[in-house]
């Protein structure tokens, strides 16, 4: 991998990284971080070779990837022009859901703590979905709600998309109140992740099954690995 | 050391890759070459690896190299205090002779066609060094020379120190032509390197024996290296 980096280093240029709209951000925040490094410049390089070393072809990413792996794919074309046509360009496959807002609207991540986590039970969602801000403009129990302007609703279109006529009508017209409206809402995600947390339980129960299939795809991750490397390092004529 | 060479990336910054004169250089050339790549910003990185891995001590190296060098040791004082007192900053090994000029004034290069190589017979070297351009204000040859503006004269204070006083008045004073100046330094010239062709001739007569020597060296290095990197990996808890 790191040695895979290296030679893609070669082809990529620096240009295309420092218009990395992750790698400008970075810069403007210097101010008050660590001084910005080779190593973060050339993170969607890493990343590339990280993807191509197994010739992946379709890679699960969020929107906020797609910059990356755009560049990743132009890094591709740029080594098959070089030393001849041999990476495929990896294609992104995005989820239905883009984005999946946390508790507080903003991007959901663990240091904000405005997660909900895979492994959360019910209670733990519905605490956690108690907290989110409702509709500002309404005041009182009997104010007509506007769905249109509250962080519930949307995840009420995720959640309980079947529904969601149904809600929102009862929430424009003050049949339901936000508590209600929010235990709904909780109800539904806390469906929606009983699988995955039935899986994980009975994955974290049989510990060994865990470490066998990480055995199992790293011998077959470093056999593909392997092979591309004496791959690389022919078309390089090294 | 394609992996320290990532690791190294981490901990060094762009704007100390940019300031480089040799980077400086080739973003001014860019308008004729190849766009610059992240390879070659980082090329000092890659150095510094390649010297550190095996803890090297005293680099021997022209005047040139002097900056990456220096921004070696840099790296190694901020890879230091990041993570634990580990590699040593080596030091430069400058020769007695800083630079050696090729025969037409320019620095040595095999592209310039200007060059002296050790391995260069003494009817080559006779060759090469009657091309000289010698000072241009001595059109005949009762002419007074002026060495302070002759490149042969700068090739003989290197190559004929122990004489030098005497070549310098036969050319101040007529005594002596150019072309019987320039078979003096190629003859000092070919006795300087008569050693060096002696045992490339020797060592190319026994090719197993270079083999031996490389493959023994890459032992060494090997081991070196291999437990440099199983120690770094534990100062950075990988």
């Amino acid at each position: 991998m790191a040695e895979l980096f290296l030679y893609l280093a070669m082809v990529a240029p620096v240009s295309w990284l420092e218009r990395c709209p992750t790698y400008k951000e970075q810069v403007v925040q210097l101010a008050s971080k660590e001084v910005s490094t080779l190593g973060f410049l050339g993170y969607p390089v890493l990343q590339c070779a990280d993807i191509i070393i197994v010739h992946g072809e379709i890679v699960p990413v969020g929107e906020d990837q797609l910059p990356h792996l755009e560049l990743c794919r132009e890094i591709v074309r740029r080594f098959n022009f070089l030393y001849g046509d041999y990476f495929k360009e990896p294609e992104a496959l995005l989820s239905e859901v883009k984005r999946l807002p946390g508790t507080d609207g903003r991007k959901m991540s663990k240091s904000y703590g405005n997660a909900i986590y895979l492994s959360d039970d019910p209670d733990t969602i519905r605490k956690k979905v108690r907290q989110m801000i409702t509709d500002p403009q309404r005041i009182y129990r009997t104010d007509p709600g506007h769905p249109e302007i509250c962080l519930v609703f949307d995840l009420h279109e995720i959640y309980s998309s079947e529904e969601i006529a149904k809600v929102e009508e009862d929430c424009r017209e003050a049949r339901i109140g936000c508590t209600q409206c929010k235990d709904l809402l909780a109800r539904r995600i806390a469906d929606s992740l009983a699988s995955f947390r039935q899986k994980r339980k009975d994955l974290l129960e049989d510990e060994g099954r865990i470490e066998g299939i990480f055995a199992q795809s790293r011998e077959k991750v470093l056999k593909i690995a392997d092979k591309t490397m004496a791959d690389v390092r022919n078309l390089l004529k090294l």
